[in-house]
């Protein structure tokens, strides 16, 4: 890793990304709620990206990604793996420019989340449940169709991408001593610390990670990157490693890293659908989790949360007996 | 009934009401969906009641009716009967200005509500689940305490309250073609039809109400008041005759109603969560029923939608098994 590599992209390139994606992408509301503020004694700001496009943050990374692509490139379409909503999000966004987009899934995927794929016009390969599998179908497909790869987070243009939703919450909320984000990958972590970096540094970033899944926990205390192992969480957006990419942002500008159990995502979650009556996925209650288990002294603050998404199994929801 | 009471309240006591209001209640979001307007090949833009303070429009009103009240009167209190939304609506409406409300509830009300509405402060009395028992025994303690009755619907400062909503809906949106509301009662759909015949008069004001409760359709197709029989409907906001300030009002201005099947109600309780998001409940779905039922011609027109309310128990949601 090069010594320059903690700030890239750098705030141009966020600006740059914001300008390009904003006809495309949906400006999130920031929902407050009295209620919740008072039994915290904290001032909460909620940037909803469950709103976004495709349900999630990752619109805006994969929105950026796909529009930065020169378009000789584009001809040949994108592609990556995911089973989630990075799947999602990068057919969709090439459906905005015509392009192809070759989604490699795991054969045991959700029906739902294929069927979203598809409906966004995602060109599927099925592969075994493993990431080699995963990796080898992509790279195959790769060489077959000259596509080009979009990685979930560890790509410039993803992070500048998911830069820009603390970008428009800085915008939005005025004096924020709180951010906090969920981390998985990193990518809207690191985006979150550039945005906040560049644009208001006061402002400390915290992460929150599932205590099942908490490599990123381990690599920021430990200060050298730990992968994932056997993640076992319900928080299905977080169980990747840090990528070479997003890991050095993470060390050199997160304030802290705040891990939650596995109960207090599921109370994080049904707190939220019965007090906001919006719908969030586990990943994105695994910051709230952190505050409700008390993980940090927040009296007096004021606090933005970046609400990751909102795509559920509503046949599955995890307060459900055999869910 | 009078001539007059077809304007009553009038516009100057709608627009009196919402200043008098807006200090306390939320200014609730009006969501768009591209997805959904490309659907339906319309444009469809959804009044967030879901969102609003204790989770229903029905807070509207009965900040009106509490505020509307002389000191004298308020020292004593306020009453009601109810098993819904307007029990705790009433109980937080009181708590605003320390006056004590007297909530007569059924006694097989659901535990979430009961607890509800003592976390706003409200004093219950129980009763036998009849509206005889309901009557009898705020009856009694309306004589014993001297506290004055808040009737959730068929009550004029309770009208201009949830007048409100459609207020602010038309203040956002130009040029509606049409509003769409719930009917159960007739305090949201009376509201909005003065909202929009002193404010918009050219947008037409539809209602919609589950076929199980058929009886607004039914007294509005026949010009007389017949009273809601054995309702049978998930949607249990709009089990409640119309009254004899509402139904005037809707007979006067409303363009039509619309009846829906039950499982149209499910599914678009459904599709909301899923698409837009959101926590809607039962009866905030009709409107959209009826449109995915096809039973009014959208097509290019731009709809309004007030979703009145998002309360609902996470543990009995209708496409639970055994719920």
């Amino acid at each position: 890793m090069t010594t320059g590599s903690h700030f890239k992209p750098d705030a141009d390139t966020i600006i740059q990304a914001a300008k390009r994606i904003n006809p495309y992408i949906n400006r999130t509301p920031v929902l407050t709620s009295h209620a919740i503020d008072r039994l915290f004694d904290a001032k909460i700001f909620m940037k909803c990206e469950n709103f976004q496009k495709v349900g999630a943050f990752k619109a805006r990374g994969a929105t950026n990604a796909v529009l930065s692509l020169e378009k000789n490139l584009l001809t040949h379409g994108v592609a990556t793996h995911s089973s989630g909503n990075h799947a999602q999000a990068l057919a969709w966004a090439a459906s905005l420019v015509n392009a192809k987009a070759y989604i490699v899934m795991p054969s045991n995927s959700s029906k739902i989340k294929i069927a979203a794929v598809k409906d966004y016009g995602g060109l599927i390969t099925f592969c075994e449940p493993n990431l080699a599998s995963r990796e080898t179908t992509l790279a195959r497909i790769v060489q077959q169709t000259g596509a080009t790869e979009i990685h979930p987070y560890n790509h410039e243009n993803i992070i500048a991408g998911q830069a820009t939703a603390a970008l428009e919450l800085l915008e939005d909320c005025n004096d924020l001593d709180f951010v906090m984000v969920p981390v998985g990958g990193g990518g809207l972590l690191s985006g979150t610390c550039l945005a906040v970096h560049y644009f208001h540094p006061v402002t400390k970033v915290i992460a929150a990670e599932p205590e099942q899944a908490n490599d990123a926990f381990l690599s920021f205390v430990n200060q050298k990157f730990i992968p994932s192992m056997n993640p076992n969480t319900m928080a299905d957006g977080l169980r990747t490693s840090l990528g070479s990419l997003t890991f050095p942002i993470i060390l050199k500008h997160v304030h802290k890293i705040l891990t939650v159990r596995e109960e207090s995502i599921v109370k994080a979650m049904r707190f939220l659908w019965e007090r906001m009556k919006i719908i969030v996925e586990p990943s994105s209650a695994v910051p709230f989790a952190a505050i409700m288990e008390g993980k940090i002294e927040i009296t007096g603050k004021k606090i933005g949360i970046i609400i990751s998404g909102g795509n559920v199994d509503l046949d599955a929801l995890p307060w459900m007996k055999n869910a």
